[in-house]
C-alpha cells in the first residue's frame, strides 16, 4: 500500500527514489561487447539491454512478466466540448477493456503482458480547471495511491496508459504549465476534433493556464490541471522506480503525466523509455524536452497504452538478444 | 519445386505474379472503420492490416505461422579486403545459427517464427565481379531455386535475410547498377570498415559497375554483380508472391536483392513491406527509390533478417487488433 498520506509524503518518496545499479549496467556492457555481432550492429537494442540490466540490477536478465495498466478518468472540461466523443464513452470503453474488445486487449496479449484496468471515480469527473483546481489534495492523493498500489511487485516491465474522454486537454495544459509556451503550442486534435474544436480546446487550455500556471511544483500543477488517470499514471511510474521495474511511457497524455514527476524531482524518469511517438499534437516536443527518443513512430494516437504495449516487443527482444546470444568464444566465431 | 529451368523461365514467372485481392482488402477497410477506436488512431497498423488482408484474400486474417529464412553465401570480392571480418566467419556464423547462438535465433523465437537456414555452396565463393560476372547462369538459377524452394507453403508471413562476409559490396553494386548514381553514393561501412576500407570498397564497387552496368534487366544484373544468398532471397520473395504470402524486407542487402525483381517486373514487390531502416550506408535511399517506408528505425545494421524479424511483431500486432477488436456495435460504444 502507498506509504504517503499527503502530497509532501509523495514528494518525499520522489526525493528518495533508488538509482541505477552501475555495476550491473557495466557488467551488461562487458557482455554486450563479446556477443557474436559486429560492435553496435544491434543499435538501440544494445542500449536498451544495458539500460534495463542496470535498473534490474542483473547483467543478464530477461523479461517474463510485463504488466500493462490502463487508468480511466472523467474530466470537468469535457463539458466544454473539447472532444469528438461524448463523456460516457470513457465508461463504455472500460467495459470494452473488461470484455477484451479494445486495441489494448489485443496488444497486451500479443506482448505476453498482464493487463489491469483501474477506473477512477468515473461518476465524479474532476472539476473544470478553467474555474478552479481540477482536484482537491485529497482527490489527487487518492489517484496517486491508486496508481502506486496497482503496480505488481513481481512485474519486470511496466506500461501505463489511459482512457478518459477529453484528457488531451489537461495533458496540453500540464505540458504548457511545466515547460512554457502558449496553449496553442501544446494543444492538438486528440481523437479528431475539427478546426473549430481545436480553437475551442486551445481557448480552454489557455484559460486554465491563466488561472493556474506558476502555482507550484509538478505535483501541484498535476493537482490543478491534471486528472485522476493522469495522477494514477504518475503514481504508478514512481512506484515502479521504487521496485526497480523499468517503465515504457505511452503517448502524449502519459508523457505529460510523467513530466510532472521529472519537474518535481529531476531524474525521476531515468527508469523510463519512450515507447512511441504519437501523432497527437505536441508529443514530439514533449519527448524532446524530456530527452527521450521514442522507440517506435507508427502514427498511433489512440492512448490506452497502445504504443507502449507495442514497444514491449522491442524491449523484450533486446533482452532476448542480450541474454540469449552466444559470445565469440562460445560460438567459435572469429572476432573482427 | 521451382518450375523454371533457365532465367527466361524465372522471368516468365515474374511476369505472371498474382495480384492483390481487392475485395478482401475492401472488406478489411470496411471492418477497420467499425472498430472501437477513433478513425486512423492506430496509424500504420491499420494500413498494414488492410495490406495483409488483401494479399491473403481474407478480410479478417491473423498471423500464426511466420517463417524466417537466412541464406548464406561467400563472395569472390571478399578477397579484396572489403569487410572487417575474414570470409571464414560466414560458415562460423551458419554454425552459430544452427546452434541457436545468433541474434536471429533469439529474434525469430521471440516473434514466434520458424527459422530456416540455407547455406549456398560456401566452399565455392562467387567469382570476383571486378573480373567478370559473379555467377554463371547455372549458378544464379540454382540460387534462385534454393530460395524458391525454401518457402513453406503453409507460412503466412515471410522474412528473408542473409549472412555473407563481404556482401554489402555486391549489394551496393546492385543498387548502383539498378538505380544509377556513383559507387560512392551506395557504398557504406558494412560490419565496420575504417576510412581506408571504405575507399577500397568504393573502388571495388566502381570497378564492378564499369564492367557490368547497363548489361540487361534486374535478373541479369543480379547474376553479374550479386551473390548466391542475394539471388536466393529474390527467389524466395517471388515464390512468396505466388503463394500469396506477404513479405517483410530486411536491411540493405535484402532490399538490394529485392530491387532486382522490381527492376525486372514493376510491382513485383507490392506484397512486401520494409521491416526497418538500417544504418548501413544507402538503405534509406534504396527504400525511397522503391517507395517503401520502413516500419522500424532502431539503428540496426546486422543483417541475418534481424530487423525484419523484429518487425514481425508489428505486423502480427496489426492483425491482432484488426481481427480481434470489437466493433462499436458489438461493444455498445458510442461512435463519434
Amino acid at each position: 500500500m502507498a506509504d504517503f498520506s499527503d502530497l509532501d509524503g509523495f514528494r518525499a518518496a520522489l526525493a528518495a527514489l533508488p538509482d541505477v545499479d552501475t555495476a550491473a549496467r557495466e557488467g551488461a556492457a562487458e557482455r554486450n561487447s563479446q556477443l557474436t555481432k559486429p560492435p553496435g550492429a544491434l543499435g538501440r537494442l544494445e542500449e536498451l539491454a544495458q539500460w534495463y540490466a542496470g535498473w534490474r540490477g542483473n547483467p543478464q536478465p530477461k523479461i517474463t512478466a510485463p504488466q500493462v495498466i490502463v487508468f480511466a478518468g472523467n474530466h470537468g472540461v469535457a463539458a466544454q466540448g473539447v472532444s469528438a466523443f461524448p463523456p460516457e464513452v470513457t465508461e463504455q470503453m472500460v467495459m470494452n477493456f473488461q470484455h477484451g474488445g479494445a486495441a489494448i486487449n489485443q496488444l497486451a496479449r500479443a506482448a505476453g503482458a498482464k493487463l489491469d484496468v483501474r477506473a477512477l471515480d468515473l461518476e465524479r469527473p474532476t472539476d473544470d480547471f478553467t474555474q478552479g483546481p481540477a482536484m482537491s489534495e485529497q482527490d489527487v492523493i487518492a489517484a496517486l495511491a491508486t496508481g502506486w498500489d496497482a503496480v505488481d511487485e513481481s512485474a519486470d516491465l511496466l506500461v501505463v496508459g489511459e482512457m478518459g474522454i477529453g484528457n488531451t486537454t489537461p495533458a496540453a495544459a500540464l505540458a504548457a504549465a511545466l515547460l512554457g509556451g502558449d496553449a496553442a503550442d501544446w494543444t492538438g486534435r486528440g481523437t479528431g476534433v475539427d478546426d473549430a474544436g481545436l480553437m475551442n480546446k486551445t481557448r480552454v487550455v489557455s484559460e486554465g493556464l491563466a488561472l493556474h500556471k506558476e502555482q507550484g511544483d509538478g505535483i501541484e500543477i498535476l493537482r490543478r490541471l491534471g486528472g485522476r488517470e493522469l495522477a494514477a499514471m504518475a503514481g504508478a511510474i514512481a512506484r515502479a522506480r521504487c521496485l526497480r521495474i523499468p517503465v515504457i511511457l505511452d503517448g502524449f497524455i502519459c508523457t505529460a503525466a510523467a513530466a510532472c514527476l521529472e519537474h518535481t524531482s529531476k531524474g525521476a524518469l531515468d527508469h523510463c523509455v519512450a515507447g512511441h511517438l504519437s501523432t497527437e499534437g505536441a508529443h514530439a516536443r514533449l519527448l524532446e524536452a524530456l530527452g527521450k527518443e521514442p522507440l517506435l513512430a507508427l502514427g498511433l494516437r489512440l492512448g490506452e497504452a497502445s504504443g507502449a504495449a507495442l514497444a514491449i516487443h522491442v524491449v523484450k527482444a533486446a533482452l532476448e538478444c542480450h541474454s540469449g546470444m552466444a559470445t565469440f568464444a562460445e560460438a567459435g566465431v572469429t572476432d573482427a
